[in-house]
């Protein structure tokens, strides 16, 4: 890979990753898509390559006219496949949007709480990114920024059903209202599996964000809501809200509980972690998210002295594509991680 | 548990342990035991009270004879069970006869390299330990020491036989040479099953020093003559150290082998053992031999500084009677653990 692609993708971190919101011991972020399509043209799966072309031109021309919200264009068909993956890692590009090239983009700007796809799923998927338990704020600013969109595109609208959608599971508002939970002591007590139960009934999404077993590596999840038709946004959002502020307090609840009844087993678990991530020659991609996510549990219960901050920087930077990217070019698994390993031994060395 | 009682034992380890000695990064040490009785005394198993008493002081009257040796008594109606519990640990005393008290005593001198007990399951067992390889200077020690005692005490002795024993597997020479080795290259790389069904042939015994499993914790094991009868002692000795030496040798060329095919495992495994001993918050007792080990073998590739002595010190002293006795009492086994994590973090705090 050549070296000036580094540069194209800025690999700092979001704000709403590196800033701390409200709650952001359990509410990493908040986050809200809308799905929107221009009428009369085809939906991105059926179109033709150069209608796809016209499209994304179209969309193009509106967005850099916002000078005021500083979007930067990447053209998929631009991006090589280190540089797609690491926006995938940054959780500014979808994994579906990520295989693809031409006729597409992606648009970031410089904080990264914006990002806006062109013919994904639909031609318009548009997220705002907020730190910590803020999907008001989210919603403000992207709702603003619709109504702008709105009066330059001209987007397929039904009276009866709200907005078009390729997917009928999105038709309506077109929302998804989301937040991304760290809930360390919930998975500490065994009681995901529980909560995951419950949470279908309240018309909600509950899924981890890393790995692929029934639990969530690094107990990372995103709630989203999965019903977008027949409610206003704000009940959409206030529904999700509610049921955001029972796992809370459960995730905070369990928190105390179980550091009163396994004082011994949870500090050993934490500091076992840093241990690790301290020592290690070799580590793993899915173990390491594992063990920042006890790092991140020790520095609420005040007994690791490490910046958040820090601990997300490491999170995503040691992801495959970022490490990839960051060594300038692609390494086999096994060099990844002894390279990841390396990372943590020279960032953690003071801790 | 009085606190006197702590200084009746002496925690430090022996020279044979502290000392480097011919290869000891492979042998740990090479003893000699003897065992012996007296003629026209029943055996201490089939011995009433008032015989044994008899026998213990009859010859403790010689022992503590032999100024030079400085062997020090040890009643084991006066040691409580940690106490004797402890000299297990410290592999002076079999635990055998640690389950044992009046009319049997233990005899070590300063230096920790004899120890000599009365009334186990014969008259006289007696131990001459040397650090590394050096079957052929405990034998010389034991040999002497054997000839002074034979001069003062009436030794049961047959013609055909040889020394009679309690139990006929010790018949004729009396004698059990053992190595204590270090194998965790062979153990790495899955070899300790078909070195142990190789060596059944030689007449030899092949056992793990800790754990119970198939596979010795810390790969610590001992290897020692099984036939005393029909050979003389340095016959047995001769073939134990031939065995040894094939050992020895495979151990060493498969160090070098898993370190040249799997040097990103091998060395994750050492590095990862030294961040789990320094941060652990809880550490159960054959975990930590299991670490330890790993640092032993760090150290012989030379990526781990640190002293030799300093390791088996911790090994010794975090074994449950040593880390109680230290404690200044009976502690419950997850004190204990924390107690041992602590320990650990101190003392490789530096490294």
């Amino acid at each position: 890979m050549a070296n000036d692609s580094e540069s194209r993708i800025d690999l700092e971190l979001g704000s709403w990753l590196k800033e701390e919101g409200k709650s952001s011991e359990v509410v990493i972020s908040s986050r809200i898509r809308l799905a929107r399509n221009l009428s009369s043209r085809p939906f991105p799966n059926w179109a033709q390559e150069e209608a796809l072309k016209d499209i994304d031109d179209e969309i193009a021309e509106v967005l850099l006219e916002f000078g005021r919200t500083g979007l930067k264009r990447y053209n998929l068909a631009e991006l090589n496949d280190l540089e797609k993956l690491t926006l995938v890692e940054k959780h500014l590009l979808s994994r579906q949007q990520s295989r693809e090239s031409g006729g597409r983009s992606v648009y970031l700007n410089e904080e990264q709480t914006i990002s806006i796809m062109s013919n994904e799923e639909d031609h318009l998927r548009m997220q705002f990114i907020a730190p910590g338990e803020e999907l008001d704020t989210a919603w403000q600013e992207a709702s603003s920024f619709d109504d702008l969109l709105d009066e330059r595109l001209d987007f397929a609208f039904d009276r009866k059903y709200g907005y078009l959608t390729a997917c009928p599971t999105n038709l309506g508002t077109g929302l998804r209202a989301s937040v991304m939970l760290h809930l360390p002591g919930l998975s500490l007590a065994g009681s995901i599996k529980k909560l995951l139960g419950s949470i279908g009934k309240f018309g909600l999404t509950f899924r981890g964000l890393y790995g692929e077993g029934s639990e969530a590596e690094g107990s990372i999840y995103q709630l989203s809501n999965q019903v977008t038709l027949g409610r206003s946004e704000e009940e959409i959002i206030e529904s999700l809200e509610s049921v955001l502020g029972q796992i809370k307090s459960q995730e905070k609840k369990t928190r105390a509980e179980i550091m009163a009844e396994r004082e011994a087993e949870i500090k050993d678990r934490i500091f076992r972690a840093l241990g690790v991530l301290k020592h290690a020659y070799s580590l793993a991609s899915m173990e390491s998210v594992r063990l920042i996510s006890l790092l991140l549990l020790g520095r609420c219960y005040g007994i690791i002295k490490i910046e958040r901050e820090k601990l997300f920087k490491l999170l995503i930077k040691t992801r495959p594509a970022h490490l990839q990217l960051l060594s300038g070019g692609s390494l086999p698994p096994e060099e990844r991680d002894l390279k990841r390993a390396e990372i943590f031994r020279r960032e953690l060395a003071g801790v």
